[in-house]
């Protein structure tokens, strides 16, 4: 059997790190699969998903400085004169982390810590409205 | 329903990203799944599997300058010593980013942005033959 | 089909990198489905799972080594303030990896290069016993 859940997340954009872990539970607790595989995957170039511990120094600082570090905003990004625009950093980063992140489904719970939640991050220079996908495969 | 399909795509090596993403849409559209997970996943430990926007400034330059930040190829790795070879940063830079990327499928179509496409980075330092399986799971 | 399977592996944290290709190959070889996806996923947000080959000098120096540069242990992390412990550098390089990885299962066999070992990585600063789990979804 198969699912398809989508949800429409705001974001601020600028490496804005987004607890979606409950969206998620939701959507599983929706359907009817209770194993397999849950694969959360974020539409675009330049927003990733993860997981991480959702309190507010991770979400709010150490993710953000990370990445600043990782790839610079001002750096030079030759994708910035394709379309002149300023949002190369975002591209690099978006694909240095991945589009989608696939926990196992057990039970009907997903496999994760207690201080591991699923987030979406969004590294564009703008906020946006972020489409995610949640699609789970099982029995 | 579980589908294999296995292409060969020619690389030049040394952080070639190449745009594979027409390549395993035709293999979906080989087949009768429409709903389900599709993995993409490059068999080797120098190459990995991840998306981005296929324009040539991050194809061709971006993707390549930060990899070679993040790992260069001329700092020390233990690697080579065990082998005598010259790819230690190829073994780091693919393990970071990682050999597939899970994608949903739905009513046929990837779950993926307008200009968001599947690429294949071959980290490795040298010209090589990759094999890439797409793994489709659903119905 | 979906199947399950759950191991513990000892580690000893700082980033401690260890093959457990073997396990998840007799996890699968348990089990009864021969093709379709295993995804392997590590419980917590200070670990990660990804592959590389499985030699010292990558599984003792120069995945360490890397991250250790990626995220250093002794920058600032404003996790640290939060729980008064040690380990945001920790959380950020597990983030940055990502929990699990899922790879193609291919008449029975993981769709692996010869030189290619599944690893987990142990970011926390401290021994643990970590929970892995195996979940296998095909036919």
């Amino acid at each position: 059997m198969t699912q398809t859940h989508r949800i429409q997340v705001p974001t601020r954009g600028d490496t804005d790190v987004i607890d979606i872990n409950d969206l998620v539970k939701s959507a599983v607790d929706e359907g009817r699969i209770r194993d397999g595989l849950v694969c959360v995957a974020v539409i675009g170039s330049t927003a990733a998903i993860t997981t991480t511990e959702a309190e507010p120094g991770l979400l709010t600082h150490d993710l953000k400085a990370f990445y600043e570090k990782l790839a610079p905003a001002d750096a030079y990004y030759q994708h910035e004169q394709t379309w002149h625009d300023d949002n190369g950093h975002a591209h690099v980063r978006a694909s240095a982390l991945g589009p989608s992140v696939t926990i196992p489904l057990i039970d009907g719970r997903l496999a994760l810590g207690t201080w591991q939640q699923i987030v979406l991050i969004d590294f564009d220079t703008r906020a946006r409205r972020r489409e995610v996908v949640i699609q789970i495969v099982g029995e």
